[in-house]
């Protein structure tokens, strides 16, 4: 007889169901029309977002991809040259809309440091007329296991990419858990950039949407460029309310980083090759990529790949039973 | 002393808000991660509207821009030649990008018969390279006034495309009104298309939301392209379920039809020159357009400028109390 | 026993040779690398072009295609709306790049007045954010049998399209005809455009090219486009030596119109339904065009497909006898 | 009194001017619209270096940018993800329209081995959904001094790339100088690509003019591309008698290898930084790139920058006492 485990889910932070408070709250939200008008329960998320982010005004979008999105086809001209860290969301997991559609041609930063940026970025380039504009960050960031960069590092970046002439992007997807990890204000990792997106639906738990910031002047060509993109909604408060809700929730983060913590110290003892996480992702290294996210699947433990390695993410539908239970199911079963 | 009245405002069936149904049902909707797995709400509603509309699959997206987008993305190649009624949503309405996303040149018919589709996609062009592959239809068609075209002559066009090769798309977001104007089911509107888009968020009041259908290949690739777009949601189940409710509305839009009807009339009694709708769609010829938008929004009736002449679009939020009340304002204010 | 005949080609003035003087004039050009410096010759062409058009700069570009391309793309932005006349070039015959690369939503004007071009270019289309920006004219006008604007029409077209706000774009490929055929100066006819193409390959004869013109801060941007695009070449001077032969020929029209009118005539005098020419297009209605085209290449007679009418081009290797040669293959072949 | 000194040009082989035999060649070319028709030279050139390059058909493009261009937006989809070597030409000197124009998301291997291409190429990227579909080579390599690719490496590349699904297109404009220095046949160089770009107009000296190359149906869209981005001519086959006369000349290249080699050799004794050219391109480290590209300038001898070095290129108007002359200014004047 086979005994069913409910798996439990470590692919992303992105699969957090939205709970009974968030759900009571969009049931009761103010709306109105957010294409013709603008949704006033929209309106009040969007103020609150640039304010915690420190910069002008904010733009709900239906997706981390297209808040990214919108600022790099708005920052860029077509046939201009980006820099971005490699594996960075904008290159690898947004389907070359970077390139193709916002019109960049991307370079990858293999190491991310100022005089990178500068070396990259700066120089001869104009012998063929290749222009490169802009600098996308990414903070944490993924493909190396949430890894945060400090508000004295992003400021040395944002500093290099400014004194070649750089606008700066910031794919703050998890900018909360950097925040949080680093014991610092958002607005200290926003300091100096033109634009950054945050999602409220990873971590933070919303079922739908992240925000893109900047000047009032980019929000409104952004306004236009979401209609473009079809990403205008009608009566988007119900969603914009549980926006609201999510961002009183970004203290809790620290919980996600804990069982990060504990999930890697497990891991390790079972003989695992883990780093230490920065928040709450954990990348393991394993010898046989595919086998070994199919062995987890099939002890209950839904892991993603990501970079060649097994990750695993912790978020606000996990506990530390959770984490207890993983790693029982990994001992026994994987 | 001012009085202040509160706005009708008819500016589109885009404005109807959620009502309690609705919201308790988003609420309480099942959700899941739409973008790792599939939100089991959005699968049923997917479902749903499959059955409805006669095709193999269907996909939702945040806006009806999104899934024409979509839609004319997958058929056209870069450069191809595209047919659509002059007026059409796809050519005035989504911001050029038809054109410069799709890759559409497009071509506007100022005559909708199976004869003109002919005459302008078949013939010459090849002599310059330039091939017409696609005809994108709409039913209603907002621009005239919310017409209908029957499933007659919507077969007709459908044939006359195919004699010469074309794809055809379907962009009916107002498909609803043309089923329950006619008094024919869904299917005999969407014979022999390729690709149909509808809208819950308009005369059916769900909050967030169009459908995109056709072939299960097709929305294989859809749903690539919605990802690529920045439309794929988390837990869309919330928005689903909205959705799942609107469809069990559409005997409803007999009301908004028999209101679009009564305001026509009550116009015409005023000197109003209006024909008579179709559907939920009331179009004025008047000699100077945004003066009298400007004297309707003083005497609290909102409308919106549409192909030159004053647009009031009746919907669900309207009854047949506030039509009355709309003639009187027009009557004492315009 | 088959007799072959010589065909004698009108398809277009396209397939004029060069002559032994234009060869030679190649054959002599002092040349450098116009990608890293600027060909000598293809600087001296340029020079001379700008100042026949009356503007500040002009650049050689391989095709009037790539022209008008680099003109569109530089005037829109994505999603930019423009107006152009119903069957212009790069509406129908450069293979949808004004809309897919250029970025452009065309409006095909059915009557190229200045009242139609207000009536397009301004009013509601903010409703729905569709930006019209770029008005593109073409004189001669190629779809309509080569038609002339006259410089009282091109300035009160300019006029409406300035006070709306438009960008002028004049695809000028067949302006030295215009300007013969009027007896004004090319100043006459492009002023107040903001950038103008003129085609060295059609009736002026040479091998291979034409020339984009407007502002040096247009030229030096589509320098840099034109790199883009592929057309930057090296060693262009052998191509420009032919372009300053081809701009000495420019009063030599006159015989192409002449041409034109006498084989119009002839023709009429056979009984065909064809308009008097104002250039050197002749466009003959007849009831059966793919039949027409096949009778007449049978007979000798090369002519070509346009707007569903029979084109003859005359041009500088057609000559009065061949005019009557023509007449006679007609009279007893079609 | 100040002598001047004609410069040494070394910056590109670009700069090579057709000499008589060539110039007399174009002035007594057979031309034809090669547009409407095919230009029989241009048909004659396409024909040869198809053969030499052992595929079945070949098109002449104005630039090697072009023919580039014209096989990257055949070959990717929209969002497709591509491999090119580090410092590839389509990666830093084309405006970046791989990117934004043909449609494909760059990904720079800087190892070029086979299993870089497998590691790079393979694997878990479907979970993003992004698809790595090309491998674009290019041999000799530029940014890397001219370096070549040998047949057995290509050969595995080419078969590295195929196990996971890959076209190959070869950016070969340059790749005659491949065959010359590894003394082998051009098809082995080309052998299991779907397409091959050559140059006619660099170390060949043709002054303009390139050809992409590939299977008969690509080559028939290719042309249709052509004319989309303004590259179709009319009479091309002035330019491609220049090419057929370039082609007799590849045994040539010896020579410029001997006067890189030689350049090189005399730059060491001088006591620079110089690796030993494979080819015709030679790169020395130097401290200071701007101020040692501005002390050669002024000692008349112009080279360019690449890659953060000072690049020497030998061509067909560089001979041995050039050379010695480039060296004598370096030693006196740099």
């Amino acid at each position: 007889m086979i005994e069913l485990v409910t798996p439990i889910d470590l692919r992303s932070d992105t699969v957090t169901k939205p709970d009974e408070e968030m759900r009571r709250a969009m049931a009761a939200a103010e709306v109105g029309d957010d294409v013709l008008d603008h949704d006033p329960t929209m309106a009040a998320l969007e103020e609150r977002v640039a304010a915690l982010l420190g910069v002008e005004a904010a733009l709900w979008v239906p997706s981390g991809s297209m808040g990214n999105l919108i600022a790099l086809f708005l920052h860029l001209a077509r046939g201009d040259r980006f820099l971005a860290p490699l594996g960075a969301h904008v290159l690898d997991a947004e389907l070359g809309t970077a390139a193709w559609l916002a019109g960049g041609m991307p370079h990858a930063l293999h190491s991310l440091t100022p005089e990178a940026v500068v070396a990259a970025g700066g120089g001869e380039s104009p012998y063929y007329g290749l222009k490169t504009t802009l600098l996308s960050l990414e903070n944490t960031h993924n493909a190396s296991g949430g890894t945060v960069t400090s508000a004295a590092d992003h400021a040395a970046l944002v500093a290099a990419a400014r004194s070649i002439g750089l606008v700066v992007h910031l794919d703050g997807a998890r900018l909360w858990n950097a925040s949080v990890a680093l014991g610092v204000p958002l607005t200290s990792l926003t300091a100096g950039v033109d634009t950054v997106q945050v999602c409220l639906s990873k971590a933070l738990g919303a079922p739908v949407g992240s925000v893109v910031a900047g000047s009032a002047s980019f929000v409104a060509e952004a306004r236009r460029v979401r209609k473009m993109l079809g990403g205008g909604v009608r009566q988007g408060g119900v969603l914009a309310a549980a926006g609201l809700v999510a961002l009183d929730r970004i203290p809790r983060l620290a919980d996600d980083h804990a069982h990060a913590s504990s999930l890697a110290a497990g891991l390790r003892e079972l003989g695992w090759d883990v780093a230490e996480p920065a928040t709450n992702i954990v990348l393991a290294s394993v010898p046989d990529l595919d086998k070994t996210l199919l062995a987890l699947g099939e002890a209950g433990v839904l892991a993603s790949p990501m970079a060649g390695k097994v990750r695993f993410v912790t978020h606000g539908d996990v506990g530390s039973s959770d984490v207890a239970e993983v790693l029982r199911r990994v001992r026994e079963g994987v």
